[in-house]
């Protein structure tokens, strides 16, 4: 029966906020509850707010933030369709893939881990697709990729963006920056532990959602009449995790709360430094500069140490979970989070001075 | 912020029991945490023993019940493969629609709803199906399936059921009854908040599963590499609801600490105490005698009731849940759970005496 308290400075999840915790174990109610209606609409009002778009096709997925990044495929493509997927890590692969299946014709667009996608490039991939994909902040990699200039250029395509690790961390503007449709997870900037994906739709791609998608389960078009955001009566689909929207709807109450350009200030504010105590002491940064994360920072393994009993020093010892490297860089880099309630500065103090022990022995 | 403490008497969820709700809210712990691993293998271990079966690829899925159906279908049908699918309420429509939707070809075999569906006829309906699939309880009519001999005679046939609610509320003998791929929620009478969806499959259904499904976040041969279930080590796929395996360990741990025949006795108990009080005030069962659930029953509005207004006066006065009918029944039948722990003679006779009131007004 664990019971141990760990401070979460891996990829995700994060510890959760206070007032998540709290919210978790409010009393169970029915999902056509009047108060759980009246508390889901609430929900997808403040996903609303933290996604900064007016979409009325915005809701939170019954799955985690890969069904998010499912159901943003199999509901807009269609077999044959021209998806152009930019893919620099663990999450872009897995768009590719997740799109392949929806019956797309792939076109990747590949960057070194490391390095951003050139957004022109991902422009100028196909001359007509109907998806433009990308991640929008890669958890393998703690890269940022450029989501700004696509929404000017993708003409008739849609613009599909993975917000998983992004959301409430660094700015994302799906109306200001003509993202179609976004995905996330609660367990990253939002605070919340894993479960659910938050997801938005522009009018424009409503309009071309699939009549009937190959899930069920992800389909967009059943899901918006029970969460009431389509026109029309509000019709069961399936049985929300309650307690997981209570969830949800606490953490975004903890983000506007603060604010969300706050939390964005916040997570900048413990990257950094978080950035600048690993370069004092040496130690190189993996992710290219400028399109640095500041909620994960990827940074190669100091030479001598061990990295995987590092690792697990730092779990048992101070009960400080980080991540390894995935793929290619297994064992190379480390990934060290700092998202929703753990992006706090005494989390960096805590990390650096278990680092300058590693580093001492 | 809701905080009304209901008596969950609906079609689920209903309410946890306590060592569910406490678990919940454990510090969280990361996915690949040596801890939450372990915590993992004993919640597959424990799903094993409520299902009957040693079926080494028995997992929670990161959905609801309804996730749970759609991996059932799209991990073994290939396109224009037959499925024979009972179709006697709400969710055997939606196996059927699930299952064309995974590219099946349907042959429906249907019976009115509060009747059960005559095995013979399920496999009589095609002579080499890839598929025999049915509802073992059927949430909106309260009638239950027989299944048993369903597995003997399926020949070349994978025999899928859905135990939604049936799982822990009346035996489900998985080995036992020779079914291939039994999928359930934990909202019913598991007694856990609703988010996963706990599946098993046999060593047969594992040899024909689809090597590449068209859902990447359902993927059983992915899946069971994470839960290490399947040969090989253990590989990351997607980030697993932590709280709610913690709430689902626990619920299972309640399950088996009270004996899993002692639960089905239970709410045996409790569906005979409330059948019997309906009928001793006159009222009318729908469900066909001998195949009523005792874990949810369903009985005719009395004449003379507003339904809705009644169910209202049940919530408002008494913070007592009860579900309405659906389809063709909807305003003129109620459905009455007594699941997971809400399934108490204490809950019984509270709802009897409420009843009471309503018919004297």
């Amino acid at each position: 029966m664990p019971r141990s308290d760990r401070i979460l400075m891996g990829p995700g999840p994060c510890n959760p906020y206070p007032e998540v915790v709290e919210a978790m174990i409010r009393p169970m109610l029915g999902h056509l509850d009047p108060e759980f209606v009246a508390l889901l609409d609430e929900t997808c009002d403040r996903l609303r707010q933290v996604f900064r778009t007016t979409n009325p096709l915005t809701l939170p997925l019954s799955g985690t933030g890969s069904a998010g990044m499912e159901a943003a495929f199999v509901n807009v493509v269609r077999p044959g369709d021209v998806a152009v997927v930019g893919v620099n890590g663990v999450f872009g692969e897995r768009m590719a893939e997740v799109a392949s299946r929806a019956g797309a014709e792939v076109v990747r667009v590949e960057a070194d881990w490391g390095e951003p996608i050139d957004p022109e490039r991902l422009l100028a991939a196909h001359p007509s697709p109907a998806v433009i994909a990308v991640v929008h902040a890669e958890t393998s990699t703690g890269v940022r990729n450029d989501v700004e200039s696509l929404g000017a250029g993708k003409g008739d395509a849609l613009l599909l963006v993975d917000c998983v690790t992004s959301l409430a961390g660094i700015p994302v503007e799906v109306d200001g920056w003509g993202i179609d449709i976004a995905y996330s997870g609660t367990q990253k900037c939002l605070g919340v532990p894993p479960g659910l994906a938050p997801i938005t739709v522009s009018e424009r791609a409503r309009e071309r959602l699939v009549e009937r998608p190959q899930s069920w389960y992800l389909d967009l078009n059943l899901l918006g009449r029970y969460t009431g955001s389509a026109t029309g009566p509000r019709t069961y689909h399936h049985t929300a995790p309650i307690s997981m929207v209570f969830a949800l709807h606490a953490g975004l109450g903890a983000v506007l709360g603060e604010g969300l350009e706050d939390s964005w200030h916040r997570h900048a504010e413990c990257g950094r430094l978080l950035q600048e105590g690993l370069h004092a002491r040496g130690l190189r940064l993996f992710a290219k500069a400028g399109h640095r994360l500041p909620e994960l920072t990827t940074v190669w393994v100091p030479d001598g140490i061990d990295e995987a009993k590092a690792r697990r020093c730092l779990l048992e010892r101070h009960g400080i979970e980080i991540g390894g490297g995935l793929g290619a860089f297994a064992g190379k880099v480390w990934r060290i989070g700092l998202m929703g309630h753990t992006a706090r500065p005494r989390n960096v103090a805590l990390f650096l001075a278990a680092l300058d022990e590693l580093l001492d022995t």
